[in-house]
């Protein structure tokens, strides 16, 4: 972690440790807000919310929560209203966690070390809990304390312009689309993990900053550049990890993508070139940063982290 | 259509040929208005898209989209705003059909007259339909026209909360694990309607008044009851549907729920007893409306058809 150190500590002020306390505190905070936004396991009707629970708790890098409160002090942001914008896009992201992962999609049966939800309920449960976690989130962000209406309003058209057909439903449409096609190009595959899995991640660090006090258009401008490298950084060192992680570091099925013949970054332009690539969007999104000075540092850190995660 | 006028004349004051004038006026504003709300088919991605349309658009009764309208006579709601919300309560409700007639919950293949949307298109692109028909619900009502934002939050609320774990999704859950038992009283068979079919038609109901003037609370609480019982008389009428009439007439597979040993108001009272309490229903509905006077002419209506639809 030496390397992290050096790299982040001119920007931020910040030790690793400091960072990693934080993000810690951070993703215990959106693991307890989670559970108490979930209805208990013992409210009718049983089975359906014990499988709610399953699905969107114990487990994951809370990488969207950790976004939003990262994002929340570029604006100042209040915690509770922070706290419930963390929730409401971890639902959708544990929502579309529990679809892909069924038979009719990826066929996935390990997810963060565990049975994913349809092998551990059934698939009628597991549809029924990712449509569940959905409204959940929108719910929650209807009655998110602390916030005036038109800016809860707001957050929930940013979610769900996010996560719909034009963006993380229509990325996994055009993904599944592409299994098979090794001629997709690389302007193809930015687009399709743009809405895949950018577009979330887009919408938490969005979400966080409107939390708080408004932002300059320039500055929400240097926002959205910093968002979106960052979601396609994630996905790139995505890509990177599926090829050369193990099943057991990653705690879902290693070396998928590629038996599924689906186009990734490393089969397009190999391993290399595609470390390469992920340094220069790290860079390109520290860049985006600068205007905000130290109010940046968690979100400056968040994107080495994201860059040298092993899982 | 001779009972019906005789029924209604005295409440209404509006003929039936009014009513159903109204009524087709109404389902082709509703159809127009989903229809612009629904990407093209040419935007990207264009199956999802097509899919998405095919499974929202060309059919059905549109009921809750004509609860909207009609709950927005009794305030005074602006059309622009009970159009929007009209689409996403429908949306809401074509959502849930996409994923009820998967293989994995109810496994149909017709539905409206037309193979359902995982026959015609397949089951990946069905499950991303309803997932991404939800999604739109959402945004849609973080864009209604024409209120201001505290009501559009107090619509997204009710519509999250009537879908969701304790509503809609609940009640299907429910329904699912009574397949079999034919044990289930009349308690545990009205608690199941109240969350799987009612919880959406109330809410489509409160919120078409929730877009116009404030009702007094009382007013509030007539509404209320009088939502409840036309979203049960709703759920008895179609299990007399569904063992009385054919599926050429209803679009539907009928006798399906007897066939799959799903607990009915006519298999637990028999069809004379069921259309008693029926009748029963549609006039304590009735009686709920009594505060409302002439603006609640159309609701009275609807609460007629519903009684007497045969599809």
């Amino acid at each position: 972690m030496e390397g992290l150190a050096t790299r982040i500590a001119p920007m931020m002020s910040m030790g690793v440790q400091d960072f990693q306390g934080w993000m810690a505190a951070a993703q215990e905070e959106a693991e307890a807000a989670l559970a108490a936004a979930l209805p208990a396991a013992t409210t009718l009707p049983h089975r359906l919310h014990s499988a709610m629970r399953y699905a969107a708790l114990g487990g994951g890098k809370r990488m969207r929560p950790l976004l939003v409160f990262a994002a929340g002090e570029i604006s100042a942001a209040p915690r509770a209203a922070l706290r419930t914008a963390a929730v409401a896009v971890e639902l959708v992201h544990a929502y579309s966690l529990t679809h892909d992962d069924l038979p009719a999609m990826d066929d996935d049966k390990l997810r963060r070390g565990r049975p994913t939800c349809h092998i551990e309920y059934d698939e009628a449960t597991a549809l029924l809990v990712g449509d569940a976690l959905q409204t959940l989130a929108f719910e929650c962000l209807a009655n998110i304390p602390g916030l005036p209406p038109e800016r809860a309003l707001k957050l929930v058209s940013l979610l769900a312009r996010a996560s719909g057909s034009l963006g993380m439903a229509g990325g996994q449409a055009i993904d599944l689309a592409a299994v098979g096609r090794k001629t997709l190009d690389q302007p193809e595959l930015e687009l399709m993990h743009a809405m895949k899995t950018g577009a979330l991640i887009r919408a938490a660090t969005r979400m966080g900053a409107c939390c708080g006090d408004a932002l300059a258009a320039e500055e929400e401008a240097s926002l959205d550049c910093f968002a979106k490298r960052i979601g396609l950084l994630f996905q790139v060192v995505d890509d990177m990890l599926d090829c050369t992680a193990s099943t057991a570091t990653l705690g879902k099925t290693a070396g998928k993508d590629a038996a599924a013949g689906k186009p990734t970054y490393v089969s397009l332009m190999g391993l290399a070139a595609t470390r390469e690539y992920a340094e220069t969007l790290r860079a390109s999104a520290l860049a985006a940063l600068k205007p905000f000075g130290a109010r940046a540092a968690r979100l400056a850190a968040l994107a080495d982290f994201i860059q040298q995660r092993q899982f």
